[in-house]
Formats: C-alpha cells, sequence, structure tokens
C-alpha cells in the first residue's frame, strides 16, 4: 500500500485535507478473480466507519457471492441491533430488483440492467449512500446496455461525498478514464489451469 | 471468475469431488493495494460457511488495517453469541502476539516474526483453523527473516482440510511454484499519482 508523500502536489487549489477527502471512483477490472473480493473487502472498511453501503449486483444468478451477502447482511443486522457500523443494503439484478414489483426476468437482461442504473443514479443524486458497489457493473457497460457516457456523466456529477468501487471485466476506456483508481487482476496462476473446480467457502 | 470445465483434466487418480475439495493455497502479490482486501473478502465467504477463521498480520504498526479487523471481530463475536458464521481470531504483529508475554518490539521484527510464523505451524499442524490469513507474510519472507522453504514444506505437508492466502509484495518464486492460485495486482491509476493522499474509511 502507498504510503507517505504523493508523487506529486497538484495546483488545483484545493487544500491536503480537501484533496484527501474526494469521493473515490475505484475500478476493479482484468480477467482475474479478486475484484468483487477485494471491493466488498473495502466496504468492509466502510462499514466500520459507520457509512451507509449499497451494494448492486448486476449478475444474472441470485445464488452468486452469497457468503459475501450472508456476511453483510449480518454486519447490516448488527449495526440495526447494535448501532456498530453502518447500514447496509443488497441488492441483486438476478433475483430481481428489491424495489421493483417485477420479478427478475431471464428475458430481458439488458432492461433489468438499465433499471438498476437508473436506480444508482437517482440514489447518487439523493446522496443516498456513502460506499456504493457496482458489482459487474462493467458488463452491461461493455455489451452496451448502459450507455457509458451516461455512466460516466452521472459519477462525475454526483454531489457530496459519495464512493463508489465497479467490478467487473473489460471495463470501457471512458470509465477507466473517469476512474480515480483502477487496479487490474492478473492471474499468474489458478488451480483449475490444472484440472480443479471451484469449491464451497472458496469460489462462493 | 472462471466458470465450467476445467482446462486440464489430470490424470492424478482423483475423484473431482477430491479434486474440487483439495486445500488452497493462495498468494495474492504485486504492487497494489487489494492483496490483503481481497484476502479479506475470501474470509468472509468463509465466514459464511461456519469455518474457523485465523488471521495473521506481519505488520509493524497495530493501527494498520483497523476496519477490517473491527469486522471481523464484530462477526466473530455474532458467531459467539448467535451461533451464526464461524468464530474469529485475529493476531497482529505490531501490538504484540496475544499468545505471546512479550509485548510487541521495535528492536527485533525478524524474531518477532518467526515467534508468529512458528505459532501458525503449530496450528497447522494441529489443523486449528479451516482458512488462514497470512497477511503481508511475504516481507519476512523477502528479507530472510523466516525460511522460504521451511514455510513452503510446512504448508506442502499440512494434514486436513486447511486453507491459507497469504499477502503481501515481492512473493518468492518457490512460495509462487508451490501455490495453487496466485493472483497479481498490479496498478493502472492510483489517486496518488495526481497528489491525493489516503483517506479515512478508504484506505484504512
Amino acid at each position: 500500500m502507498p504510503q507517505g508523500k504523493p508523487l506529486v502536489v497538484p495546483d488545483d487549489g484545493l487544500t491536503t485535507r480537501q484533496r484527501r477527502n474526494r469521493p473515490l471512483l475505484a475500478v476493479h477490472t482484468g480477467e482475474m478473480k479478486g475484484k468483487s473480493t477485494a471491493a466488498f473487502g473495502m466496504a468492509l472498511r466502510a462499514w466500520n466507519q459507520g457509512w451507509s453501503i449499497g451494494v448492486f449486483q448486476f449478475v444474472k444468478s441470485a445464488k452468486w457471492k452469497v457468503g459475501e451477502e450472508n456476511a453483510f447482511r449480518a454486519l447490516g443486522a448488527l449495526h440495526e441491533s447494535s448501532g456498530q457500523g453502518g447500514p447496509v443494503e443488497w441488492h441483486k439484478m438476478g433475483e430481481g430488483w428489491s424495489w421493483s414489483r417485477k420479478p427478475g426476468s431471464d428475458e430481458d437482461h439488458a432492461a433489468n440492467a438499465r433499471e438498476g442504473w437508473a436506480e444508482i443514479k437517482r440514489r447518487l443524486a439523493e446522496e443516498r449512500h456513502d460506499f456504493y458497489v457496482l458489482d459487474e457493473f462493467t458488463y452491461p457497460l461493455h455489451w452496451g446496455w448502459i450507455d457509458t457516457a451516461e455512466v460516466v456523466a452521472a459519477l462525475r456529477d454526483r454531489p457530496g461525498r459519495q464512493h463508489v468501487v465497479i467490478t467487473g471485466r473489460n471495463a470501457p476506456e471512458e470509465l477507466i478514464e473517469a476512474a480515480d483508481l483502477v487496479t487490474r487482476m492478473t492471474k499468474v496462476k489458478h488451480p483449475m489451469d490444472t484440472g480443479q473446480k471451484g469449491q464451497r467457502g472458496i469460489e462462493w
């Protein structure tokens, strides 16, 4: 983790404190696992700060990532009962967005994805959360279901101090340009290369 | 995340199930943040499986990564009070190893690191935990404080089904060779490049 002095002190008229506290747009991309996992690890720190966390998963299956989901739902419940940490909302496209009356449909993933983004855009405008995880959100962008330029504009113009982490392969170049922090997870070695399949507790 | 068929079905005499359930040795290395964060994200899944989690942080300062620590301590307490998830132990070199009578010393980091590894080795032999995070453990290996060959042998011969994730820069080549899963976190862009310092809730 980088420590100490930044490489450049920009002439942007901001104090160090103002610059330090700018809201972050992070993108985790690359072909290797760890993209979502690292985003949820960041959300642990956000929870510990008492921040409001909103997770939006652009996944087809409601069954994905239940491990992280259950742990965060437990942390959210702990916040409600004891005041410890922050509140957690967890929304999944694959089971039908929770705010929507429509059940999740296999027929129109593009419409479902657009509906998810419309809700996120509303919440950003209302400053609903402090920390957003838009998990696997690069896919609807990459496939052209959601307009990347519109997303970049909404993120650029978001009010207040809302941190956003976006995960997924094939992050569009415009999104990478707009982001403050971009990490690429690259594979050095994977058990599947030697014939091992994914296992409970490790992959999900 | 890789799905479906592995690339190779090895002729190792194991069934798919046996092969699937082999304990995992993972290494997160590279110069970019996300190494520890992704390890703690994996630990969320382990917690959700009800696994016993042991975190061992080879960090100098007791103040590092308090966000993740507090969240996992909350999850561990939740397990104790409600039975949900798994038990969590969190040990830090920087505040003096909890099992040791000696306080953490600034004088002999090498001896402290060796003491930490000796305890982990004992626990592996006893099958104390299901999921180990050896956070920043590559540093004492890289600096030669702990013998990498001994670590690799102890990990290779560990009994039962104990998963181990090791994080840190400069992972020694022998460790990478021994690992099942190796991810390198590489920087595409970091806010410090444009003069932004780390901030609360994001960096710690």
